[in-house]
């Protein structure tokens, strides 16, 4: 198995703990020799092993039907970047999953998911930028200003 | 200057070119070597440079007035994260910026922000996932129903 079919196989194995709800399967998947971070949607960063995977057992407590749909990796040696859809409860979400090589084996060291709008034939862009800004008056981010270009 | 402060010093460089509209300078600090993707809020992920240098050269037309905070920066070898928050028009995001070691110079290669959500005093943590609900249907991610533990 080459290092894109190992991380894809190890990003499967996180996506599979997290719709089963298996708090030990979730554990072991995370770096433990080399610094993780995790940002769930709406969160501050966790910056530490023992906070992240303690937010991981409060998920799972009540995981959700979640659906890893489109994933794509991208080497950088002993890093490896795993981009994909999560799908839950008729959402779409988009994951950054970050995977390093820890004694021969890929361990996940960073996790950030974030929202995707979802445009209706008869939305324009511009409709969803006001959308946010009265939604969420600190949605007025960089990025989502692009939705207009 | 070790690994960390010359990341984070290039972490620095790219949102002086944000904030800036700089778009040369944003152009060069993006890696040309490895691949690179960019998740920008809302939107689904780009996954090739040509797509991720339009996208800032059309954020860049009119480039808000940003500012990098609390950035911290995670070695793994040869690449690096830095979570930080970006302060927009009161706003606050939190981002993941991958940078690799490219010919020995760092360069970026993901960037992924998304929202942080602030609670006044008042909200119950179950407010803001009904809000969510209610306000994007497919909001009602894995991560952010973690909001209330």
């Amino acid at each position: 198995m080459d290092d894109e079919d190992a991380v894809l196989a190890t990003n499967e194995t996180f996506y599979r703990a997290f719709a089963n709800g298996d708090g030990k399967a979730m554990e072991m998947i995370w770096a433990d020799k080399y610094p993780v971070v995790c940002i769930h949607p709406g969160w501050d960063a966790l910056t530490d092993r023992g906070s992240v995977i303690e937010s991981w057992h409060g998920i799972l407590q009540n995981a959700p039907p979640v659906r890893c749909r489109a994933a794509q990796a991208f080497l950088y040696g002993d890093t490896a970047l795993v981009i994909c859809e999560e799908h839950i409860h008729g959402g779409l979400l988009v994951a950054t999953n970050l995977y390093v090589r820890e004694d021969g084996i890929w361990k996940i060291a960073h996790h950030q998911a974030g929202q995707v709008f979802e445009l209706s034939a008869d939305e324009e862009d511009e409709d969803v930028v006001e959308e946010d800004d009265e939604d969420e008056d600190e949605d007025d981010g960089p990025d989502s200003s692009n939705v207009v270009h």
